[in-house]
């Protein structure tokens, strides 16, 4: 019978000579390490095949501290040297659809064989699994170190990529300084400060991994790789600093804009104020029925008044010409 | 005659063949190394029983030192290597209930014993005894030294546990375009900032001591398992990093929509008070009492005048619209 | 004749088996190294005695550096490997009085002498000096490196103690968000900033001096008690960080309930206006005197018109309210 | 016939003795080790030349992952060290025009050759031809390494040159002092700050390129002249980190104004507001019609009136005077 | 024929047992080393002397690199190893006047002498040479190392002393609360921020060519001097990162004032509104000239609505009173 965890575990074998891919059998497969310098890559996808993994580690005598690792599915991002094992579990945020929810990875790897457990169906790997059968580059002549360079390669490239698919800045100053001043403005800024920090997350998580891993000391294992990587993730950590930057150059610009509203707002309000409260209290003045008002009497008082008025407010339109307030 | 301190005190020893777990008895258990390959772990809750420390440390030959650094009750952080002992102290958040006190905890390590001295009762040890009484994992094949990373680790856990169960962050940012710019809502951001601050206080208490663990040389102790910590360590840091951040995110909505109101009441106020006011100077100027005011005879004076404030209205009305003030 | 030197210098003397404490004596004391295994501390208070310090300095055949670093008295901190001896310079705040004065010390150490020239007068060794005379402890077992390592302790943990009694922090938020947002409040804060400040300098100081003490090359001194002492500042350094964190939450709280206040009041403005510039409008145009208004003359039109204004109330307080303004 | 690889590559061969410069030639030039201790400097102008590419690569015998990096075209900065060359991907900004487009550049090295593949047309290494020609200063008689290090050098100072041209904060904090704090003036300090991000990012680039370089293994490779180049990148990145912080500056002058002018509009528009008010409010008073107000028939209600107007509105005046608001 | 190199040209030639000064002579003095444990210190007043400078190379034998270097003369701050000299540029801020121009200096040093050549006339160099003529410390005795670190010490005791003389904080925060918070207040502190950077430009300038000194390797040199360097430097660059938080704390305090202003005055004109915009309201209605208005006809009608108002302002003022508005 076909156990769970084989219907969902693949393995592939090869040396420079030839190659294997096909489904895991227990009875078959169950030997990492085939003792004949082939290379093995085992991939599994769910982690709820506690019993299955206790006869994988038994049966190819790894170190059981590895069942007290695997049990603990909220691992994070470590690197643990085992005796002659290397276990390395990685938080990967999936970039299939754009909620990027995260999946835990477990990779066993000693110096012939990479076991790979995925918390969730699909990865990105399938470019290497095609370099592997078409003998592309020089896969096929080195060790598992140099296949689990091209996985974490692969988990990096897949971040890159996706955050500049995601995270589009072009343009963004211009556009923030013809928007309106609103919360709503903020909140895209925010948002897209939360999606970089997601990614920012990620890529130290790698890059803590792949420290770890330069300064790993496990037979077999060349490290040099690993100082590859470093350089990619830095690029990506790099982008990702001066988009933020960017995006602080935007609230800066916004909160500028919001005051300059309002500075043009209470302006419009000021001038409209201060030339007619005069004016009213003058109108109010002669709307006063006091019995002796000389000026009412007056023949041209009506007149008088109405120059006075524009007189007034004359002045007060040049006094804001000259303080430039329009 | 059993005394206080021996009421207060568990001491647990183990091989890879035996152990024992009893209340400490000064006759029997004051010998901390057993020069038999057993492990000793001591547990003893409250720092007041320094005659009895004092008789702990000359029997076992300790450095008196020692003394001297249990007198003094608010260590912080600290690791002392002494002469084949390690001492160190944590400041430990206490995270049973919500204000979230402190405990002092001090060990004293050796190559085959830890004595754990803690402020307060209770601990989150009881999975590691659990381990050592029923020879899960490798424990009992081990030295002095994993039981003190599986204490510290346990430590760490706990820390993040509670980190994630305290400080819920989910859909923050949402609910701040939401509500309103109160100060009870700054309030509410600052003191979660707060409550983050003390687990960062808190971690980077433990990262200094297992920074230090791991420079340490005492013989009989292996450091490689302190890396493992630290890496621990990093992954909480990381976490409390970007939620820091994700505060001064939800700060800066804020102001940004507190800066929005500001300006909708003042446009508000600045259109009525626009429109109305010169309306309201017109009605003024014919409420004078002036005894020559010919519009007043007009007929239809006040339907002209009526006509021309509607004029002024629609005027006025358009400009805002055209400068999309509403 | 006891010079003012001699007045305001004492030496003390010890070895395992004995020890003196007396005023100095240019004559019995010059020499610094007893060659007969004692430990000397001398302790001058006052930095004006350059023909003194010459003495000294020719007597006990010292670098002649030493005169010209001893001339310079505005020394800040400073730590140099002179040929046998080490010069210690470090600018230390008193914390006798609260407005922070500093006194600058200078440490003039060999393998069994301290030489501590203080500028002030008093300082906090007296405890060190009761265990020299009670031979409590290890340290008339030790070297003059143990001495001078208790010297600094004693500074460091005075930093700490006073530390905690002058910046009280507790309840901050809770009170910040009771206060008015006055600039007196601000200006508490920022003067709390400056008062963290000194100690963050002049731990920062001494934390150089100690990280410059645990490379040096001194025969016969041992570098890892100074270990020690960087773990205690940065203990002090931590809180010192939080703390600042702290008054900046308290910052961003003061502007967010200044910007209330000021959106309360604006509010309060605009609702006022808002309600009553149509009704005042209303009471202009009738109060105006045209021959020819058919309102005026219409018997209920008063009682119309309070009707009519009584629903323009009612329409601009249900708008209000539906925007959520009250 | 010449294909267009072949059109774009120029080859430049140099020892002490002698030197020639001719266009790359597939049959006669592809061996970039000549073997007779000259140096080969290779350039060539476009990345899409792969069939020559893979026939430079098998024929010099070179490592075959070349293949696969040269095909990545967007490689940012990268140092990968492999058999026995050296492989730099840097990407530079072009700062002939304002736009500040960037091209990728790649070089291949080893101890006797240079291949410099740029992805667009012209670059600043003239000078360093004229002196190979020229045989001015010490380049004919060094190695590759030494060509390297001048072709970086060259980058950063043309960075340099073009940094302090295009981006000049002469006077900036004057002028933003005289300027109307318009969005524009912030759109403008964001949009310099982005161009000294630009800026940033490239040197930071060039910095871990030779950051990188400083620390490889390469026989015939002399380390010591990138440390020259590390240093001229930090001056250029200490300019840019100064001149950041002077547009912090203008930013906070920008919000200082903004904040005065609102400041000055409020206060203008209340003592407007402060002084008409109550007088305006008289006035309406005593234009009631009430049948019975005694004060209307008083003879100089009027002026008694008139005469209080002035008292308020001199009260008023002083006490805004007094409190310093004109 | 004196040359122009001559006459701004002095030479210091000095051994434990004599020295001399005079005007340099291209003659006589072309020989830096004089190859009898003498010293020489040559010092050049310009940079324009290309002919000299390169006979002076020439006839040294030293590496003509440095004519390269000499030519460059915008060249920052660099230390460049050359083959048995050292090459310092570095650029030095001249404290004689307000404006602080700076000034390139260049040093060429090997173990028997020092050549600086300084951009401008005049330097603070006095003092090494008095202890040099008058044979003061142990400056005679030792190598152009030691000179090196006096000329360097020197430049950073000067930067030290100016820094206090020009940057005064003192009571600073106490006049800001004092101040009107005008932009001239915030130009100030940000003219202040500007002149604190430029020194700190300097000094990390100065730190750079420092920390490179440490690690040189020249022979005949002692690398230990530089390490008090760097320390001075370090206690300089305290007080500048000081300095600037407490500018930063001005530029709080300035806002919180600002705003507070903005508060009060809004305060002010809202309460004068609501108060007197109801009484205002109601002297319109009884200033309508409906004929049929009861209440004017009421006896008592003005008396009784004086009340009304009287109530209605009372009301008010306690409503505000209640919310502490004043
Ligand atoms: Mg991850
Ligand atoms: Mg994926
Ligand atoms: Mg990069
Ligand atoms: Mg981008
Ligand atoms: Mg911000
Ligand atoms: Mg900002
Ligand atoms: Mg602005
Ligand atoms: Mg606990
Ligand atoms: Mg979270
Ligand atoms: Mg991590
Ligand atoms: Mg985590
Ligand atoms: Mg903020
Ligand atoms: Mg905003
Ligand atoms: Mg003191
Ligand atoms: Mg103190
Ligand atoms: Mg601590
Ligand atoms: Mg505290
Ligand atoms: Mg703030
Ligand atoms: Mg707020
Ligand atoms: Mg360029
Ligand atoms: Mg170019
Ligand atoms: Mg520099
Ligand atoms: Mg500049
Ligand atoms: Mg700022
Ligand atoms: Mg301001
Ligand atoms: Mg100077
Ligand atoms: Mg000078
Ligand atoms: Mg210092
Ligand atoms: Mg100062
Ligand atoms: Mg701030
Ligand atoms: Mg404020």
């Amino acid at each position: 019978m076909v156990t769970d965890f084989e219907n969902n575990t693949w393995v592939i074998n090869y040396s420079l000579e030839d190659y294997y891919n096909r489904k895991f059998s227990l009875e078959e497969d169950i030997l990492l390490s085939k003792s004949n310098k082939t290379i093995t890559w085992v991939n599994t996808y769910g982690l709820e095949y506690m019993d299955e993994f206790r006869k994988m580690v038994l049966s190819n005598e790894l170190d059981d501290f590895l069942l007290r690792l695997l049990l603990n599915q909220n691992f994070g991002n470590k690197v643990i040297e085992l005796e002659e094992q290397l276990f390395i579990a990685a938080r990967i945020i999936k970039t299939e659809n754009h909620n990027l929810e995260s999946e835990q990875m477990f990779f066993v790897v000693a110096k012939d064989f990479v076991w790979c457990i995925q918390e969730k169906w699909g990865d990105h790997f399938d470019w290497i699994r095609a370099r592997i059968f078409d003998n592309k580059g020089i896969i096929r002549k080195k060790k598992a170190d140099y296949l689990l360079f091209f996985i974490l390669e692969t988990l990096i490239s897949n971040y890159k990529e996706k955050y500049e698919e995601m995270v589009l800045m072009e343009n963004m100053l211009d556009r923030a300084t013809k928007m309106e001043p609103t919360p709503e403005f903020m909140f895209e800024v925010e948002n897209k400060k939360a999606l970089i920090q997601q990614f920012k997350k990620a890529s130290h998580g790698l890059r803590d991994i792949v420290n770890r891993l330069e300064r790993v000391e496990v037979k077999g294992f060349h490290t040099k790789y690993f100082s590859e990587l470093r350089e990619q993730i830095n690029g990506l950590t790099n982008d990702i600093d001066s988009d933020t930057q960017e995006l602080e150059s935007q609230i800066n610009l916004f909160f500028s804009i919001q005051g300059h509203r309002l500075n043009e707002v209470m302006k419009t309000l000021t001038i409209f104020s201060v030339i007619f409260i005069p004016l009213t209290f003058l109108a109010g003045i002669y709307g006063m029925n006091f019995e002796n008002i000389p000026e009412l009497k007056w023949p041209y008082g009506y007149f008088v008044l109405l120059g006075l008025m524009l007189v007034v407010t004359i002045i007060s339109i040049l006094i804001f010409k000259r303080k430039k307030w329009f």
